[in-house]
């Protein structure tokens, strides 16, 4: 059904230190299309650095905020993390792009070991205890199972033997599916999709971000 | 006709002091569906500012690079707008935001009087010079207009009667417009479309968008 309040959790703006820009579009495309009313949210924390996307480097000595950065893809519509009510909320979805295994997680630098944020885990941890459908993309799923790892969730990065691999040390189970697929955990309600794991064409990334997209929308009307 | 080489000009990444993101994101959507190749640009120049997105207002201290935050937009794969081969190029797109206005352009703060960057104005004059076909989103018509008010070009930025009356005063036609559509100058082969100049909803923008790069994808196939 349409007309559901989701929250699209950011991890700043760019592939490098935040949000992949092109997922977290493709979300609110696919998210706008099914009717749905997008609430924008992202940690008021630190970035764990700056990354200059031009030379492909650290931008050394330089530092920036997650939520500031993220309210560029939300043209300034956003809140912190903190001030979201899993109560009023029907579902969140995740974008990748390696702020989630930088800001959201330290899954980049500690692998299986990774933290995830405080405030994203125990926002994770209330949704999914109301059983509310959460969706991620791309290297978001590790957040995801180092936070319900212990439940056994599901989920794809697409083919990438390291990350399943870590997945699985997790706790988690990892299944390979393709660029344009989707993985749906349905007992968990939990949606995955592998996104810019592949080296893709943005057309192929949209087939699998509609497809994790589809399923969403699907847990959000079924019977909880 | 597919597989046309598009340069994608950007002004940064982020509506208030870079390119809109979700436009830029759109036409590399609308490009790519089309067949064609992106090749993204931005000059290498300071920002005018940098905004905070969060807070609605200049982020005082800092500085920040068009080319290097544009990079974000095009996952690390840019050049700067003076390597730019116009020969080697089929026609130019120039997302919104008030990057256009503010880092390519210096509309924002000049209106009329507004003073375009060099390389970009030299881009423009050869890509025109050589009938090769321009699209420009938003507020970015208002570089087509200060470049090409005296070849009498015609644009739309929707119905902003302030802009409107600018715009002629750089010598250019404004065509009123809804945000769903786009405006033609067949003879002068520049489309615009009003985009986010209204308050709109991304799936009428995408309809704009689409139908200005419909557009322009019929005068790369027309003969010039």
């Amino acid at each position: 059904m349409a007309n559901k309040r989701i929250a699209l959790v950011l991890s700043g703006c760019g592939v490098f230190d935040g949000s992949e820009i092109y997922e977290a579009v493709l979300a609110i495309l696919a998210l706008t299309r099914k009717g749905h009313t997008i609430e924008f949210f992202a940690p008021d924390i630190p970035q764990a650095h700056v990354f200059n996307h031009l030379e492909g480097k650290e931008a050394s000595g330089e530092q920036r905020n997650v939520l500031v950065e993220a309210a560029r893809l939300a043209r300034g519509n956003i809140k912190p993390l903190q001030d979201a009510k899993p109560e009023e909320l029907d579902g969140a979805v995740f974008p990748g792009g390696f702020g989630a295994a930088k800001n959201l997680s330290t899954f980049a630098f500690d692998g299986p070991d990774a933290k995830v944020d405080g405030q994203v885990k125990e926002f994770i941890r209330a949704m999914y205890g109301a059983r509310k459908p959460l969706a991620f993309f791309c290297i978001a799923p590790v957040v995801a199972a180092r936070v319900l790892g212990p439940e056994g969730v599901e989920v794809t990065i697409g083919s990438n033997e390291q990350v399943a691999t870590a997945i699985e040390a997790m706790g988690a189970r990892h299944v390979t599916k393709k660029v344009e697929e989707a993985h749906v955990d349905n007992a968990r309600r939990v949606c995955t999709t592998p996104a810019y794991m592949y080296d893709a064409s943005i057309l192929d990334v949209e087939k699998g971000i509609n497809a994790c997209i589809e399923a969403f929308s699907k847990l959000l009307s079924a019977p909880p």
